[in-house]
């Protein structure tokens, strides 16, 4: 584990992104940072572990909301300073009650709808894991409530 | 856009992390960083656009490679801190053929196989939109070879 710990490149704060992804719907759920201390507690306990920049502190979501993300695998990228933790949530992952953090679309927004009212049929598919190919194109910004 | 662009959490270094993800599959494509002008041009073009921390520059994706990721919406997370560019890439996006930069599986290279030779049929599913519970357990971890 330790050579493995060694190969990622932290950055000068010892820090690299940690991407929790929806290893059922392929959704994003969240985004953090982890430093060597996270990672490794994220493979021994399978609980998505992250670095909290601003309490200094690692924290693994969940450990209030219960919450956890259930981690089946992590994935590195080609250069080694970015990680995936594809995993089960065992309920929402946002503190707004959202399956996902990413609810607020930008070019929905542009569009002067209220900012974070609607959400894109497109990602939502991805959310569900309904192909595309299956939408049709006037569905695709569909307008979705989420709160 | 203005609006839009200042209601972002831009950092001290004025980035914030920015994710690509294929819109037809789930799957996370490679991560990069966006500072205002980045996420500007993105929502312009609707070509995933990066600002390179190493080059000090704005960067394309797909402008060596002709691999551009066709930006269909772009999302914000709840503390608009983090970005998902989701879009259709056309072609792979990894500079080494790979569709995605992340291939390397973390909990299989602790197996002792060779770093990077292997794939989970988990996160395959994943690229491929195949649901995890059309899958075997015994073939989670089946071999692929990606180079």
């Amino acid at each position: 584990v330790d050579r493995l710990l060694d190969s990622v490149k932290w950055d000068n704060k010892g820090l690299a992104v940690a991407i929790a992804q929806n290893v059922d719907t392929g959704a994003i759920l969240m985004q953090g940072f982890a430093n060597r201390d996270a990672l490794a507690t994220t493979i021994s306990s399978r609980k998505a572990t992250f670095y909290s920049r601003s309490r200094s502190t690692l924290w693994t979501k969940g450990e209030t909301s219960q919450n956890f993300i259930n981690v089946q695998d992590i994935f590195l990228d080609c250069d080694r300073d970015s990680i995936i933790y594809l995993g089960k949530p065992d309920g929402p992952t946002c503190h707004t009650g959202s399956e996902t953090c990413y609810y607020t679309s930008v070019l929905d927004a542009l569009k002067d709808q209220p900012v974070g009212s609607f959400i894109s049929l497109a990602h939502t598919a991805v959310l569900f894991g309904i192909p595309e190919s299956e939408l049709d194109s006037s569905d695709r910004f569909k307008e979705i409530i989420w709160q």
